[in-house]
């Protein structure tokens, strides 16, 4: 008795001591994740043919459906339509007005038909009008209890755990993890620290423009109703140029708004690692890609198929999704 | 004899310890020191009243004025009437068409009456047309050998020692130094790293758009003739809300560009540090304020007066200007 108890007590430490050892415990060993910890190796080690030093390690993560759950409408259209209902009081306008009306009955099929144009008229009305100051407070009150329909849980508890732990170990290696998302940087930074431990500064995202006054002697930034930058497809080198100045070596991505982002890295010299989640799990998660209304992975599949970019299959590759 | 010998060198051994432990070495001793000095140990020491946990520590300087030398011309206009000359042959319409013409003729009369829309016209001929990675190559190729007119050394080295001492003692105590500058984002990011040890992510200008496009499959970003961001005047707090989404506690400037910055950041909470380096120097370097057609300080001047903003007199405040 006493040398099995030895021998389990010997055997749960080796356990612990190999969990402590890989930086990616919620990954199943395979293919995937070897690529994953090569490319790391091939940058890090000094000497190594293919090394890049720790300021020139620039890693970009896609938000919606990479790092957090997109389905069954992004996390930010639940965040918008959730404001236009809080506002509907001050605009009884809306009640007989599109896109509003179909907000306001729950007419998911009628907003859906809408176009762009539907969609910036409400993106437009719930977030510009206030100062930066008091978005943030809204976004920030929001966040705190929304939940997902389906999980019931948190919208900032329904981030990918195999993700975390690559952010995490990106970043024990002198990465620096930026966010580059269509979503709202402004409608992303709040969280983002807490959530992703990224800092607002590597937060790049789709903007509307902001204008300096001075109101009762006291500057704020008023955001305005005008699109400054949207974040998305080809928007997504736009804005790493222009807010990092310099190329990734590693992007990370779940759809065909992250093509471009991945081809700006893969143009770079050297060693890089561009990575597709694919939506594999409709159990645990969602199944969904070519025909996708949200997060749609058609051309960007066959590129990463093409040129042999990493696509993860979550269902296979991924021990689990959320963190309990 | 050899007590006299034993007393140099402790002397000598004393004075060296004492420049060790200063880190603003080129600072004259007085008033405007002991306020950056006394704000650095507030915000950083544990447990003190203002202290700012070293993520929040952010700063922001100015360029043009602050870090380098902006008379008689900026130093990215130089570098603009430099191109038009080398773009010259290819543009045989230059010639008889303004602004073009007084560039070619060397007519600064005439250029100093064109206002911003010819600036801008000269700006877009010689800053678009181009993909990001040939403009940093031009940029870096200037710049290398580009010598300012008076002190006839590179315009890198035309750059504040006391200026650099102060961004590297901040960098010492946890801070996150920016360049806010009016000027060009892509005009700056090629050497501030080199120059005042800032990288690219940190560097926040104006800039003009730019479109993702594949060229014989290779994917680059065009440099377009449309402005994106005039990160100047109330311009600055916008690019900084942009770029890092949140507030600096500390910001430094020069002229009325500024004014705005250092309005945005003294709104924040706690502690702030502003202040403006008033150029004072015509021996050393240049004098002017009020009155100056280049980096003009009026308004900024009075607000800091009346607020009590730390004022730099570069004549008095500083032992020497440029490093050797």
């Amino acid at each position: 008795m006493k040398g099995l108890l030895r021998l389990l007590a010997s055997v749960a430490l080796w356990a612990l001591a190999a969990s402590a050892q890989d930086p990616l415990p919620s990954w199943n060993t395979g293919a995937t994740k070897a690529r994953i910890v090569r490319f790391v190796a091939e940058v890090t080690r000094p000497g190594a043919p293919h090394f890049v030093p720790p300021e020139q390690r620039i890693a970009a993560f896609d938000n919606d459906g990479t790092l957090w759950v997109e389905q069954p409408i992004y996390t930010q259209f639940a965040f918008t339509i959730a404001r236009v209902q809080a506002l509907a009081a001050r605009h009884p306008e809306w009640k007989e007005q599109q896109p509003f009306q179909a907000v306001l009955r729950g007419d998911m099929k009628a907003l859906a038909a809408g176009g762009e144009r539907e969609f910036a008229q409400l993106m437009m009305a719930t977030h510009a009008g206030m100062d930066t100051g008091e978005f943030e407070g809204i976004v920030t009150d929001w966040i705190r209890t929304a939940q997902h329909p389906r999980f019931h849980r948190l919208y900032t508890q329904c981030v990918y755990q195999p993700m975390l732990e690559l952010m995490a170990y990106l970043r024990a290696n002198g990465f620096k993890t930026y966010i580059v998302s269509g979503g709202g940087v402004e409608f992303m930074r709040p969280w983002a620290g807490r959530v992703y431990g990224v800092p607002p500064e590597q937060v790049i995202g789709s903007s509307i423009r902001t204008r300096f006054e001075l109101r009762n002697g006291r500057p704020v930034l008023m955001r305005l109703p005008e699109v400054d930058l949207i974040d998305d497809k080809d928007g997504k080198p736009v804005g790493i140029e222009k807010f990092i100045g310099r190329r990734p070596i590693a992007a990370f991505g779940n759809s065909d708004g992250d093509q471009q982002m991945l081809e700006w890295t893969a143009a770079g010299p050297g060693e890089h690692l561009l990575l597709l989640v694919h939506h594999t799990d409709a159990i645990r998660e969602y199944a969904y890609d070519r025909g996708s209304s949200v997060g749609a992975l058609d051309k960007a599949w066959n590129e990463a198929r093409a040129r042999g970019w990493v696509i993860v299959d979550m269902k296979r590759d991924w021990k689990i999704i959320f963190a309990n």
